[in-house]
């Protein structure tokens, strides 16, 4: 593989206060010309800074991938870096002009200086073109490195990636393979708990597959990755091993989410859903309806969070409320069977917690939550207790319900074994 | 100032996928000992590459710290790296097993080798102690440079930071007052267009107050830093000229959201809210339950996805649905009605839209949506349209809900600016 850096510049990604989506994205796409992002190094906006690290990553590397600094302010210097670095003077290139003056006439926007400013650049650079942004990109040789200047907005840098900057470096770097991964997501299963497992239970867990792990809240993301197609065979079968160990927990390929899960799933068994939300207060829904086609299997949500609400909107009995409390097996019962009625959908999920800070007593503390899902008339039922800041807990609450109904729709015997951490003592 | 550089470590945060919310913990704990990151590397797991970059670093700098790599698996190598730099064998440290002793210990757990391995760190090293993990920190001199070792863990990382390494940071550099940031979080104002007004309406901008920018959606964080405390008065002159110039904008200070500003607003004003949603399905009321203390003012939420449930449970006339469409000033107006009717809340909020992909229409394309918002009998409305993707269109129209009830609570006349763009030929 070819020694490839990557240079960010920017102080707002200095600042740490701006995910690097860059990064992936570059990391992505350099994978399907079977290289990799040896370094990265991120400095703020500083002209000799970014002069001196241009000069020093250029004699250390095969590629050096800049992002950033690409745009009209005077905060952008990358032009100007890399006219010192190369030791050339900066000129307008006629391309880069044109570029930008079609790109403001299409915007019916008057060109002004800033814009102009884009199109001044070493003299020499190769220019590449921008397919959606004002600021087109450029390359030059520098100490037998080739030196790619990139604009920061992902999606022009996503763009140009694709079409002019992949095949720029497989051009130079002939007959690498694109690196394949297979990217599962999963929940209900921690990266310690499943390694082990496969130490366990694969143990001829072939060494071409490379076992990556992405941990998000709620979902683990498992990446089956292979550098030579050849090896597909063995990502096969090291997928199989996977759904084998652990079936029950994959949601889906590549992007799946819970929620998207769910309305596949209901969309295929031609079912309906309907929720009585009060712990979380929404967020199931929200979940659901943030998917494409969520309408054609989404009745109704109730976001109840008084008593009074309760009563009116899903016709709980208030003596159920005076006996048990609005958190209790009886009460998310009578909500369950109350939205269900109320909408006529087929399947319904009700949740009643304690999401804190405040709201919790001896015998119901802050973390106590009663979910009951299913058909009307064939209720489950489950009472658990998560340690966790209010945010936390409305985020895992909202992912077990899902992960509930999903293993309903798939008929998935038992309770998830991971809910035992959080059974109610 | 020192210079100070950031070393990175991890093949999870090489890849981008992981939000490097680390470097924002470090660069906001430094501030308050008046000091800044200058430069940052990331690098994968390699223990060649890893023992270069710190010898590099150590030359070019006051003070490095290398976060991550120090956890109990095999990919963990910063103590043997530092080893490898400073010359110096690996020992184990009986401050440092005694930490992991007693860690373990409380948790009733055995020690096994794993743990016993994060007490293994270069003779001579400082310990630093971790207050919520496992792995301890350490730091050493090498070249002239204090060489700071802290872990991945965030929580753990926030610590050992506050409770140490400011500390050794200020006992090394002293005299350096605190860099002060005041944060304001606004709403419906641009970057751009927000330092073209400060250019033009406050030309006497005191330049010991930096202005910095975070572009979220739907936030931009306005920060105004000042790097002496004898600068606070023109902190504070500056915080006056913006709420002169975009003081309808400022949803509050810190981390303040459209959410909390209602929920806070709400409950200043005794007021209850309730909402019904369609397009944005239950977002609102997410948004707004995620505040603790919502339940004392959120009613509640109606999720109202399909024309019978807009029937049934807002008691929307079926013939104003047939009359008008789902998606239709009349029908919103009476979603709003309906929702305060029946919750007896004081203030209501009503959605309808099209989200797309699909569902649009010549005369009701995606993007078209409605609002209705206020008190029973005195509701306003708004049509309005918005091109973007679903995920974009369901988080700005839930921000742009909030917003006009905030600016109702406040008693702010007149339509928002911002929505000029958004209106409906």
């Amino acid at each position: 593989m070819a020694t490839i850096q990557l240079l960010l510049t920017g102080n707002e990604i200095m600042s740490g206060h701006t995910l690097d989506s860059n990064s992936s994205l570059i990391a992505e796409q350099l994978s399907t010309v079977g290289q990799a992002v040896f370094r990265k190094v991120t400095i703020g906006d500083d002209l000799a800074q970014l002069t001196q690290e241009i000069t020093d990553q250029s004699m250390s590397s095969d590629i050096l991938i800049i992002n950033g600094g690409l745009g009209p302010t005077t905060d952008d210097l990358t032009a100007e870096a890399m006219s010192a670095a190369t030791n050339t003077p900066l000129k307008e290139h006629a391309k880069a002009l044109s570029h930008v003056t079609n790109w403001c006439h299409k915007r019916q926007l008057q060109m002004n200086e800033a814009n102009r400013k884009q199109a001044i650049l070493p003299k020499g650079a190769a220019i590449i073109d921008n397919p959606t942004g004002s600021a087109v990109g450029f390359s030059c040789e520098l100490n037998n490195c080739l030196v790619i200047c990139t604009p920061g907005v992902p999606s022009e840098l996503q763009g140009m990636m694709r079409e002019s900057i992949t095949t720029m470096i497989a051009n130079r770097f002939p007959d690498h393979p694109a690196i394949a991964t297979h990217r599962l997501q999963t929940f209900g299963i921690g990266e310690s708990t499943l390694q082990e497992r496969i130490r366990n239970e694969c143990p001829n867990w072939p060494q071409e597959v490379e076992l990556g792990f992405r941990a998000g809240l709620p979902l683990l993301e498992i990446k089956l990755t292979i550098r030579n197609p050849h090896h597909l065979p063995q990502q096969q079968a090291c997928y199989q091993h996977l759904k084998n160990i652990i079936g029950d927990c994959i949601i889906g390929d590549d992007s799946a989410s819970l929620a998207s899960a769910v309305v596949s799933l209901l969309q295929e068994h031609q079912q309906t859903l309907c929720l009585a939300e009060s712990c979380t207060g929404g967020q199931i829904a929200s979940a659901i309806t943030t998917v494409p086609g969520a309408s054609q299997v989404f009745e109704a949500g109730f976001v109840t969070y008084s008593n009074a609400m309760k009563e009116k909107m899903l016709g709980v009995n208030p003596k159920l409320l005076i006996k048990h409390g609005a958190v209790s097996k009886a009460v998310v019962l009578a909500m369950a069977q109350g939205a269900l009625t109320h909408s006529e959908a087929s399947l319904g999920i009700a949740v009643s917690g304690i999401a804190g800070p405040d709201g919790g007593s001896t015998e119901k503390p802050v973390g106590t939550v009663y979910i009951a899902w299913g058909k009307s008339g064939k209720l489950n039922t489950l009472h658990l207790k998560l340690n966790a800041p209010r945010q936390w807990f409305q985020t895992m609450v909202t992912a077990i319900c899902l992960d509930l109904i999903r293993r309903e729709l798939l008929n998935i015997k038992g309770e998830p074994h991971y809910l035992q951490r959080y059974k109610h003592a």
